[in-house]
């Protein structure tokens, strides 16, 4: 059912999408920290041995810090993306509900991640998981920014940047998945591309 | 109470009553998966130990995927009937909360169902806790789709459908039960009559 | 800062409140379920072993399905009191948070009951955090129904129905604390005094 | 883009702002009850058994609600500020999210804080984390009370007085790191400084 006439007024099927949403992006940001393990010391541990066993911790800290930024950034995107919308659509349920799939997924590559391998296929594993989450978001972002649900106050090309910048993320991650399987977890410095991109002029968002 | 002619408007208790049942929806589907547990390797494991504990993972995989469809769909069908609605009513708050009780026992069945058993226990097991989150479902939207609380702008049609609809998942789930109790994990094809049934015109939603 | 003649309505800063709490309420609700671990058992185990084990795991289901009522109950019980209100005031934040802490702690005591103990120290302790969390929501209760808070549109007898529904849960949870150091998880049954007590005329809810 | 002429009216990419920074507090304040573990006694336990294995369990309970009074008072702050704006802006995003990202690290804090150390680590990197969380909080206050997104109703004292509050936090948190550093858990103390200097007349917000 579109609510087009319904009586929540035009959006309420679209807020609904968009709070359920919300929720599995801030559950699944925020379960990435139940993969951090504390380390099992003895009572009588020294301080050197805690602040060793806190630099032990790196990989988790690290890994913690950057699908933190990366749902982040896809949450950021999505915002934007469905805050153009004025019109709920049946045909996002999936599309999205696909897309959260993939998010819901990222705090095991994240633990995978964090175990500081030598191997480099936890690290493809990860690059290739946010490159379905990436791949994901774009088709939803096609699906959404259709004519007929995009509201009447947003101007064409503030929907030209948003289609552009849907593509970022794919390429930067499909990047990380063949650098990391040469460099392992230097490959994931593929993912700067995704702030650099944003502050090139091609990719900047018309205020409206 | 019902809020008929409370300060907040028509519908404020009901979307409080949807908002915190989004939210159960969403932290269930996102607990699916700390289920699926990262390989214990030594750091020192080659490619092909990462490969083959991570092929091994299949079971816990296809599980998570599984339920995420099935619970989606769930929520899809919650969407869909409470939409209908302008008008809360404290009669929907048990039969709700009975519903969600199913719904946040099916991460618990999800992990029964990844240990890929050779036994059809853990299988029956599932698809009974399917048709019972199922079987609740359809109690909540006989309960909601009474005339005095249908929203005016929803044609009867509408509303018939969605009763019908509301019996495609207990069938199906009942049909999964029976299945896996001789196949074992291929009773979980009974599944795809969702997907199938939902294309037949007879269960096509009108728009409005 | 009231938000009483904020530029949000008058009742912004409530809907933040009460979106923080049905969020606590739904994350507690749901992780009861964490703490029922699935049976260890070989991928080889039989049909008889796998059957065993779940009747084994008996106390943990009773114990889920208890805690979900009853902070189902505590939800609902919020949800009527606040409903009432029209007014956003800072000193309701303060007795919401204890509150929900107490709530947040029920997954911790759940766990604790479903060991199945022979000690009677579980049930006694499970009962004093209902006793506390009940508590808790009185004092909420006895903060929010302020003349200046409640809405116009709501009758004094709602009023007073909801003063007096607010100690059914201490005097139920206080009696599961005396009973349960008696007869152990029999005192549980205590707890059905609610829907007996709900069930009374002078606890019967007025319609407006 | 900002939402200034959107079809969804003035606030609702801010409110979308506020709903997932909610469901974040929400998760990371209920997640900290996982960190506390049920003693793991043989089901003939007795009660002097269970009793002690309880009392065991202090700094674990101690923590726990330390922590959960510590992010709700930031959650309380986070309210206090957003509600005085009426206009999202893209600035806060990241700043918000960086923020969120050092709430979503305290259940990790707690769980060493709760190992009840001898040694002086586990205090000092708890309050570290306090601090970081509460400097990231009071920039997100600088970057969003900017005139320009200020509601119109809020007067210009109120938001005086939230920026003081801002600078609460920092430094009482600052102090208990450096306190710790000397005498472990009593640094802990140095947090009672907040509800201390929210009672002074120098930081209390007007009623508007």
């Amino acid at each position: 059912m579109t609510d087009r006439h319904g009586s929540h007024g035009p959006d309420h099927g679209l807020e609904r999408l968009i709070f359920f949403s919300d929720a599995v992006f801030a559950i699944a940001i925020t379960l990435l920290i139940i993969e951090v393990h504390v380390p099992e010391l003895e009572g009588s541990a020294t301080d050197a041995q805690w602040i060793a066993a806190l630099f032990h911790l790196f990989p988790s800290f690290s890994a913690f810090a950057l699908s933190f930024i990366v749902i982040g950034a896809i949450w950021t995107s999505h915002h934007a993306t469905l805050s153009m919308l004025s019109q709920f659509d049946r045909s996002l349920i999936w599309p999205n509900m696909l897309m959260l799939m993939a998010i819901a997924f990222l705090p095991f590559s994240t633990a995978l991640l964090s175990r500081g391998s030598l191997s480099i296929v936890p690290y493809v594993f990860y690059s290739a998981s946010l490159l379905i989450a990436a791949l994901l978001k774009t088709r939803l972002t096609l699906v959404a920014l259709r004519p007929e649900l995009i509201s009447s106050g947003v101007p064409q090309q503030a929907v030209v940047v948003e289609r552009r910048l849907a593509w970022v993320m794919p390429i930067v991650s499909a990047a990380a998945v063949i650098l990391s399987a040469f460099v392992a977890q230097w490959g994931m410095l593929a993912l700067l591309g995704i702030p650099i991109a944003r502050r090139l002029p091609f990719f900047r968002r018309p205020d409206f």
